[in-house]
């Protein structure tokens, strides 16, 4: 352990690390590891100040993984890695200045380029998870990022359709979509170049996929005014979301960026059913659009909550047959976030 | 609304039906919908008693869907069904005695045939949610049925595997995961013609999945001596459960069989991406094992928690790239499951 297995019956890698069965649960804010400690202090944080701050999840859900002969072929590091927002022990992303949001996407745009450059990387995964109901360990605001040997099912399986689209279409179907949301009844804002909207056929009540209007493949390649547009939107969807609710609301944040494979789409994709995923090529700065023309960059937000007063739980037709059951209309809860918005 | 809408980007059905979000929520033993209310009474069940007793739900989450001009095409009922075990509010399926698991098993396989024998009817699903962490509405025990115009992603993707190990094998998939795991250190036990483990590459840390040894497509296709080990195999399982963490453990329950298609395999799984699944020849008796060879009928229980303590979150890794990540080895949790079956 760590391990990954292959699942046949469901066409998946499973990662396994029973180091975080007995990982810190909810500490108290004075032994809290995210805090910042000064000097030979005892968090992870032994400074006496900082801003955005990366290390190594010191409970890896994955590697060093072992070859045929027990050998590790990964890195001593892992590619789990903790992002705090802030020092600020009680702050959530919503209560940020965007100066720090735009610090925050640097360091995405820098850790997607330098976890991508690993040749034994084949998709970087930059998400949040926010709030105890969904499962957070630590209250103190911060991200993760995962950098998996193969691409994972939910963005393989975007890349696959998006691609069978633009076969049929020459479109990109990201592209089409963000252009069919643009004025209609579920967009939330549009502004800066960047549009949120909950999507048409959304699996969460409150849904919001954040997009970039111009085709991006990932973060690395917006410039500077994308990046403090793009934070801005972030900002704009967190707060909605808190004060539709009238809470600090829970949700998962998941960032899809296109793979990092050098080897471009067929390899990234094959190895995400092969399971090698490691590439002997040199690596190339990763997430070029003209290699990846079906990565469209967006960020998909779901909070679990479809009144304040009651949850979306997954059972057993979300978990056993892999079909959503939504209570709401998408056109209704993006009323609700447009409210919101301008409000 | 209810109304089905396609997610292009996720390749996937999602269900809406507004009519859920004010359905009835933890109602007192006094008010139980699911409790016998005596002739004239007012639970959804005006009789004196009853055994198991099977009717549409009340708040169903499909149908009738619309055509084009806007007429129902799927019967006047839903297909929607709530399946009540026993009028005894407070029990649970690990409380029942066998007999009554045993009709169990009959009601799911004659409404499995009675739902699919429906030409809209693609898949029935036949599922449990237990507990208020799973997000139950209702204590009184009891199962749901959906009678879906397509196969759902979990059966889809777990056929299409099986159909691709028996292009490259000639064997079934199930059958050899079965045979490699009887005896091995996922078993949990193996009796009267079932078998029950823990999956190699389990998503939960305590998942089940139990299948009768011979090839059955269906529980619609098990004799009576097989109907008979089945539903005490169940109850092996649930009151496993229950030993090993020391009270009555929330799971899910799904059981899946053979699609119900009478066009078969490729028109039923057809019917999962393109959405018309209603065919317009007359249906044949569903679950025939020579139509579906790469359905092998299997239940797969999901229990939540991951220590008596604790639970397991689904949360970024999971919802958003759709990877999960256990913190407990297979071969552990069978040894505990194993230890509860035995004691």
């Amino acid at each position: 352990m760590p391990e990954l297995r292959f699942n046949r019956l469901r066409d998946e890698w499973v990662a396994y690390s029973t180091v975080r069965n007995d990982r810190t649960f909810l500490p108290s804010g004075d032994s809290c590891p995210l805090c910042p400690s000064g000097p030979g202090g005892k968090s992870e944080v032994p400074l006496d100040d900082y801003e955005v701050v990366v290390f190594e999840n010191r409970f890896p859900a994955l590697g060093p993984d072992p070859d045929e002969h027990g050998r590790p072929v990964r890195p001593p590091t892992s590619g789990c890695e903790v992002v705090v927002y802030t020092p600020d022990h009680h702050a959530t992303l919503a209560d940020l200045p965007l100066e720090r949001v735009r610090l925050l996407v640097d360091v995405w745009a820098d850790r997607y380029l330098a976890l991508g450059s690993r040749p034994e990387v084949a998709y970087v995964y930059e998400f949040e998870n926010k709030g105890e109901i969904i499962g957070v360990t630590l209250h103190h605001p911060h991200g993760q990022i995962y950098a998996l040997p193969f691409v994972p099912p939910v963005p393989a399986t975007e890349l696959a359709q998006a691609e069978r689209y633009r076969h049929a279409t020459g479109n990109c179907l990201h592209c089409d979509l963000l252009a069919a949301e643009c004025g209609g009844p579920r967009l939330v804002f549009e502004a800066g170049g960047m549009a949120a909207f909950v999507p048409e056929a959304a699996r969460w009540p409150y849904e919001v996929h954040l997009y970039p209007l111009q085709h991006r493949a990932s973060l690395a390649t917006l410039d500077h005014g994308e990046r403090e547009a793009f934070a801005a939107a972030l900002l704009r969807v967190a707060r909605a979301y808190d004060r539709h609710f009238g809470f600090s609301t829970p949700y998962v944040m998941a960032i899809h960026q296109a793979p990092v494979s050098s080897g471009g789409p067929a390899a990234a994709m094959g190895s995400a059913r092969s399971g090698s995923g490691r590439g002997t090529v040199p690596p190339e700065p990763p997430g070029d659009s003209s290699e990846w023309p079906d990565a469209h960059l967006h960020v998909e937000f779901y909070p679990p909550h479809r009144r304040p007063d009651r949850l979306k739980y997954l059972a057993g037709v979300e978990l056993g047959a892999g079909t959503f059951v939504n209570d709401t209309a998408p056109e209704q809860t993006a009323a609700d976030l447009r409210e919101a918005v301008e409000r």
